[in-house]
């Protein structure tokens, strides 16, 4: 297979830049089939690739049309988040290889089906967790699994971001947040910080998430918000009286198997600056990815009493151990890979599905990741809405994350 | 009442020291009782005492004894944990005002029991927790207080400090925390965090905790630096066989019934640097303390993708705050009282203590406060044995904490 046929479901601000700044760019990458439910974003998708390679792509207001082009080696999904697992059980069941955007999945059972589709189809499942690649986890990660950190007892993230005009203004654009913070109240976008860490602690690979506990701070960041932009801004009305029930801030505790904790910050409502806060703990040492700090013991001392001052003398010190355990990949970066999104990690993400559907490899970030990750979120709404109860975590590999073999997750 | 006659129970490290370098300075304290059940360290408080002032004060093996010495106008308790309600309740009962030093409670009957003698008595009871004076905490609740993070929905803390020397070789220096570490598993030390928060979110005061969610990593940390210690130190067998309940990393979640969430962390057996981290998020803005960091809606930008220039950016940047919002008593600090004692907040808990009893005002920090912090370590090990179950907090102030006034925890 030299030149892959792909097609691109969703063209929205994700699905558009994904194709313009990545898969145009990729030499073994056709894009034969565009799909929007919208028209005017199909079309446009539909001429950025004609303008970059002189072929227009066949264009698709259904999915279930998209995936019956003939000649489609796979597609890749960005839809919104409550289309996803369908989109992708009607690719497995057409033979088709899936890439699927991450997002939160909103039932167990769609999770499970996931699962039973790709085991009844044998068809590849990926799920595009971006920051699996991200240059930070994968340094940390590749320090843990050389004994850097000792024994890993726990992890930490947050997915921390400032969504205020994404979700308030969200609707004008036809994005899918905003019904969201207005119905649901849970951990709706785990998998930024959860990804890299399930990878890190073997999650599904001799390991196991086993329990969710979840709670939500109130929901005041959004009435605020939007109160302030009425003040100079035309809101629209429905916007002015929504009430939203997503809390400012969900923190979500899991349980590993091996008796490790993980720990989860949604923190998307409130002001404050970008941050995953990849934290990794060890009976040697720590990682904190906020400020890219390490410290090991024997190695760094507590100099102070004074928090500050630590910080001023650690921050940014993970680079010192960049020439020993970065990812080759990461060391060979260039300024085309770092611009075309996220500072390099999509790139990275895109290629491995691509190379695994044209080498016909295991997917690097299977269905049984995906779904165990997304369901975090699933069941982080039934322990909110049962004022913090212990959920279980179904097993989605049947017992076979016993046996299922450790990966090799920072050599790409 | 010119000099108030004091009696110092429990001469341990923190009793000795608070003894030492605040209570002997203080002009209108004279320390008439010194007890302990170790008879070396009661003789070496009476000796440090007649060293400084001429006098030689009545030293006590029994705190029985101590309470019923002649003249004594309060009692300050350093003893082990688990000694301090019994000690704390035979004071009030015999009308001796007492300041019981900080520490975790192991039951909520020992926690009602403090409340209903108190009830009983009318004897004032303070809790002694030195970190609701800390400079940050204070500059981030007079912030919190004018309005600059808006409506607060969030805080978290921290007690992040590398105990293990501590803990692994504490029986030889008779320290109780090596058999707390030994049979349980909770958030044994909740209040250096708590505290400061639950003064910010008016805990009891218009405000409460209704329930506790706590798991526990793995117990790993501390049998890791025993094996060390063991290469180059004559380990005795006991700290080699001994196996460990208490999990490195604790999280716990609180939820209050106006609707925060307060994440607290209990981090002792790894290796890291000492850290608190008092964390208020707000709908206009957010303190962290680890960075000194304020960051405030429309006056600071995320300008970065990355973090890491964030925090470069912002770091300590809440000493621009401290002109026109640090109270006034830490504007006016000396390095004295600096020196006095964990950078000068002991010597403000231990005067406000000292003040209220001379003045007969009521205790700033008062035992409602006192117990449900406490209460917070004995429902996570209920918690945490039932695998992260939600435990109610019980209601202390039998409903009064709706109509008790808020309090003015800023200006002292």
């Amino acid at each position: 297979m030299d030149k892959l046929n792909l097609g691109v479901i969703g063209l929205g601000s994700r699905g558009y830049s994904v194709l313009v700044w990545l898969l145009l760019g990729m030499e073994d990458v056709n894009v034969t089939v565009v799909c929007d439910v919208y028209e005017d974003r199909a079309r446009a998708g539909q001429r950025a690739v004609f303008e970059k390679t002189g072929k227009e792509p066949l264009m698709c207001l259904d999915y279930h049309d998209a995936i019956k082009a003939p000649g489609l080696d796979a597609v890749l999904i960005f839809t919104s988040w409550d289309t996803h697992a369908e989109i992708a059980i009607a690719s497995m069941k057409a033979g088709i290889p899936v890439g699927s955007e991450v997002g939160c999945e909103y039932s167990l059972s769609n999770c499970q089906r996931l699962v039973d589709t790709y085991e009844d189809t044998g068809t590849p499942y990926m799920f595009m967790e971006n920051c699996c690649y991200g240059k930070e986890e994968l340094l940390a990660t590749s320090m843990a699994r050389r004994g850097l950190f000792g024994e890993i007892v726990h992890c930490a993230g947050a997915y921390a971001h400032d969504l205020r005009y994404e979700v308030a203004w969200g609707i004008e654009n036809r994005h899918y947040r905003f019904r969201n913070y207005e119905h649901r109240c849970c951990e709706n976008y785990p998998t930024h910080e959860l990804g890299p860490i399930a990878r890190l602690l073997d999650i599904n690979r001799g390991n196991r998430i086993v329990s969710v506990v979840s709670l939500a701070s109130k929901a005041a960041g959004l009435k605020a918000y939007i109160e302030k932009e009425a003040e100079t801004k035309n809101v629209p009305e429905y916007m002015k009286t929504t009430s939203f029930m997503q809390g400012d801030i969900v923190t979500t505790i899991l349980k590993c198997a091996n008796g490790e904790t993980i720990q989860l910050r949604l923190d998307t409502t409130l002001p404050r600056f970008y941050s995953r806060n990849f934290t990794v703990r060890g009976t040697k040492g720590l990682y904190e990815q906020d400020t890219n700090m390490v410290f090991l013991d024997g190695v760094h001392e507590d100099k102070y009493f004074d928090t500050v001052m630590s910080y001023e003398q650690f921050m940014n010190n993970a680079r010192e151990y960049e020439k020993d355990y970065l990812p080759e990949v990461w060391k060979a970066v260039t300024p085309e890979v770092e611009a075309a999104g996220h500072g390099g990690m999509d790139y990275f993400v895109y290629r491995a599905f691509i190379e695994a559907v044209k080498n016909k490899t295991p997917m690097p970030i299977d269905v049984y990741d995906g779904v165990t990750w997304m369901a975090v979120g699933v069941l982080s709404e039934m322990s909110i809405r049962n004022n913090g109860a212990v959920q279980d975590m179904p097993d989605f590999t049947h017992g076979k994350w016993q046996t299922r073999p450790r990966e090799d997750v920072v050599e790409m």
